[in-house]
């Protein structure tokens, strides 16, 4: 069994990516225990939903959400997996400048992990809700 | 009842957006008759996975199912919708400079429209597929 | 606004689906505050995978989880309302006689309610999550 | 490489099934090149969403969905499959006596294979439509 990563190897692999590195998403907290991790993304004006609206775009939130989801996983595998599929429900608009993305696994399989991720704005209120599925394999 | 809308104010509303010119997407056919859109994505480095790996990050294809569902659903309603919900499967790497979605209403209702989107590589191999669900009241 | 209904007032509302009787739905607590409800379900031959294995098969989970949800969102508007759509996900065989389901609103607008569904085995093992997406109007 | 199952074995396999049984499902088509099954259900008492309705019950719907997608993909594997996760979306209430499941698999992998469905009532209106994603191993 893979050890847990620790926060700056998780932060090594999101770094690795130029999307996630443009999304400019910081790890703030992991418990491997709870199989938990937690990501902060900062708004910039290319992620805005539409101009000088301070809104985010709905597309970087789903973004935030399959990446979140898949670090929860890599917490424990010790690399970044496929996603199969994933699931946004959009509840409020999101117009904090920074976001918080927590992302549990529910289950994790031999086949598949399930990841349940919520994204909060700057004042904890609820902006989307996310479900995913990733494979277990590192791929 | 609205009047459809051309290309070039769907493609003008998505000029609106910073985060889909962003995204480089262009309008390549309306058919408002089937409620069809097609959208092209054109790849540039801060949306690949890995840098210099010439694959797309997921977070962008989602955004670009979302798009193309919302702008199908706008180009009878003559206005974006916000989005309620989407899923989306994963089925390819997308490993080619231009991506094509394709986007057709299921169905629209008064309170909800339903849309399927397709997205292809430039050699007409299915990457990812998408369904989601959008308010009937543009806002 | 309406008053929130009673636990007799919903076990009512489920007995006059015979889809529903038919499950053995039985609520079993109501949170209206936390906008939560509890349900019941019991296996019969008629819901088996295979005969004789004693496994539920997977359709009674989603009708379980969906009515779940509805019955949740039913707690505070006083009457069921339309499914827009849902998500299930498996995690496990499901092997015990009883199942329950916890169904809580995430949010509640004007146009539609997002419920999570979690689906536990008697000795309280997840089976089965749902994620649920309701009309806000009774119909 | 398993052969293709026939209308008659993809037929015997459903009647295993308790549930599906009572749920009344006949295989009317298929096509394996295109993996593609047709199924059929019957609305009984025990089925509808309130008492003399005649209009069907979401679950069962979902349940349908369910069995279609899997029996598309057990078509050409030879064996029923695990479901990993589904999504419904209904469009419109079931109010004929009969409905029609079309199932298409969309890829097939290694790993999971995703499936779309469609549902349709006696005069060939959409009243569900699903999407699934299935293991790819027999189980």
């Amino acid at each position: 069994m893979p050890e847990s990563m620790t926060l700056e190897s998780l932060q090594a692999l999101i770094d690795g990516s130029p999307f996630l590195r443009f999304l400019g998403l910081t790890v703030t907290s992991i418990d491997p225990g709870a199989s938990t991790v937690v990501l902060e993304a900062t708004l910039r004006p290319e992620l805005e939903r539409r101009g000088a609206s301070a809104q985010w775009h709905g597309g970087p939130l789903a973004a935030l959400i399959d990446s979140a989801g898949d670090y929860a996983v890599a917490l424990n595998l010790g690399a970044a997996v496929p996603t199969i599929n994933f699931r946004v429900d959009y509840l409020r608009p999101a117009l904090t400048a920074t976001l918080t993305a927590t992302a549990r696994v529910r289950r994790s399989g031999r086949t598949v992990a399930i990841v349940d991720i919520d994204v909060a704005d700057a004042e904890g209120r609820l902006c989307a809700i996310g479900r995913a599925c990733y494979s277990s394999q590192p791929g």
